[in-house]
């Protein structure tokens, strides 16, 4: 495969967009009803309050970075061989190295470089940014992004509200210099950190390690704190999204769909006041549940696939992270 | 702190540069002497093969994200508020959320987007690439990078190879838009998969999870196969090395210095038999050993403080990363 060539002309204004997309999941189904005994709930409640009604789980064994490069494979004989491959996501599969090289491997390149763009749920939308960047400053012409997040394997089985809401999937994105469609218009991005333990997993690095004798077992799976979440966000999400648009000359009208991270059913619900009317918002939250930085991007590739936008419509990614941080990007798609 | 604006103006040929660093390490100091019983060694057997006369372990309860907080606001007294920060490292401080979140807390700011990019030992570098791309396509006026790695706390003490050569460090930088120092003038990166299991830490990520019946205590620390890593890395070093030159029109005795990643005493003497001149190799691994991503900033940092290079001097910053990969960059100062 060439490298990228050092005389790299500028692109600044060379179009940038999504060319093709795709999504997958684990193909093991848990409902609600095999849900709810582990976590002490009925079927109805997890169903009345997460709004989930089924997820994939992967099973032992499965790899994230595998199930990716299937999604992604059909991508690339469609569209040719990336000159960048970034992964974009917060559930990495080993701590070194990054998922990225594993994707890479899965995909049977090499010298492709590879790395890993973590923004926690936001990580698919700050990595298609950053992709634009990187094609625009002449760097590569066509990168591979994906997102591949098996967070049932991290779930607190005492937290019946979070436990009740995560699932598995991935998606994967080309991006390419001089697309004819899916261009990213526009992207911004805000981060409160004093929010930054209400959704944390505080295992899996260099602060809480498996044998220190501190580090309990509840440290190595979600720790979410819904409802302080949840207050936190409502009253920055809506003059968030008002600047953005206005910012972009937009208003809702304008808008064809809204792709929202799909991270509760009250957090759907916020989508939903804000003035988008119920039928513009993809919603797969009863059959993926929060799949972390995955559920943009599944959103966005069965959006896509069930007609709910089309070639030239505007639609906005929206979502909320762990961190917290608020973001947000247009595509023409 | 204001949003980056959506009317950006596309700076495609605004200069972009480092315009300040800074490093630190944890004040506990661990000499040869201290570390060979724990490897079954001897303190000359460390100095002799793994090139590393004492490196900074942080102590329990040290974190990482305030260790480099601390490093960076100097910088930001010097340059104003940054208007994004990127974490740049591998050993991230927890799985979810991601390390630049904490950073972003340590500094008290607000509203700031924060995000990581994980390319293990090169993460800095892709990290600067990418500031240089998103600041010319106008999202960014000014970020902040960090890199914080406390290696020592994955050390693997039945592998007296690695856990002689890992030690404890931080650095930030200043990377802005119309620099008048500092260039980034050019990149390149290549990522050979087929090596992703010659240096890893398995662990801390959804595949080897602690409660996971065959997960073992060295799946949660370094695993090098050092030799394998060399003899692969070795071959492919030297052509990247030179063809990343003869792109950019350089030859060596165009560079007043190398920054190499310190990664072990066979690494850096690896580089010294490139053709580099042994006064033009910034060299730090004797004090601080094998820091991750952030040998690098480090050594170039100290670089710039012992005055190996001035303004205006070319400089290579030339690393491998797990991964493998290989990735230079080239800085006008």
């Amino acid at each position: 495969m060439s490298s990228p060539k050092v005389d790299h002309v500028q692109q600044s204004d060379v179009a940038v967009g999504i060319v093709a997309i795709n999504h997958a999941a684990p193909p093991t189904i848990e409902t609600a009803e095999q849900l709810a005994p582990r976590i002490g709930k009925s079927p109805d409640w997890i169903v009345e309050n997460a709004g989930v009604a089924c997820r994939h789980t992967a099973l032992p064994g499965e790899d994230p970075a595998e199930l990716v490069a299937d999604v992604a494979k059909p991508l690339l004989d469609q569209c040719g061989s990336p000159d960048l491959i970034l992964n974009a996501g917060a559930m990495h599969r080993q701590m070194v190295p990054d998922t990225s090289v594993f994707i890479a491997r899965s995909l049977g390149v090499e010298e492709v470089p590879a790395f890993t763009i973590n923004a926690t749920c936001l990580s698919f939308v700050v990595a298609l940014n950053t992709a634009k960047s990187l094609i625009r400053s002449g760097d590569y012409q066509c990168v591979l992004i994906c997102t591949a997040e098996f967070p049932s394997r991290g779930r607190n089985f005492n937290q019946p509200e979070s436990a009740a809401l995560l699932g598995d999937g991935v998606a994967a994105a080309i991006v390419e210099a001089g697309a004819s469609t899916g261009h990213i218009e526009s992207f911004r991005m805000k981060t409160w950190p004093e929010a930054a333990d209400y959704a944390e997993v505080r295992g899996g690095g260099v602060m809480r390690r498996p044998w220190d004798e501190t580090t309990t077992h509840e440290d190595h799976v979600f720790d979410m704190k819904g409802d302080r979440l949840l207050r936190f966000a409502l009253p920055r999400i809506r003059p968030f999204v008002r600047q953005f648009l206005q910012d972009n000359d937009l208003s809702v009208s304008d808008l064809a769909a809204i792709v929202p991270h799909q991270a509760s059913l009250s957090a759907m619900q916020i989508v939903s006041k804000l003035g988008f009317p119920k039928d513009k918002i993809v919603d797969v939250l009863a059959k993926y549940g929060n799949c972390v930085a995955a559920s943009i991007p599944i959103a966005l590739s069965e959006g896509a696939q069930q007609g709910k936008f089309q070639r030239g419509d505007r639609i906005l990614l929206l979502g909320t992270a762990a961190g917290m941080s608020i973001g947000a990007a247009i595509l023409r798609w």
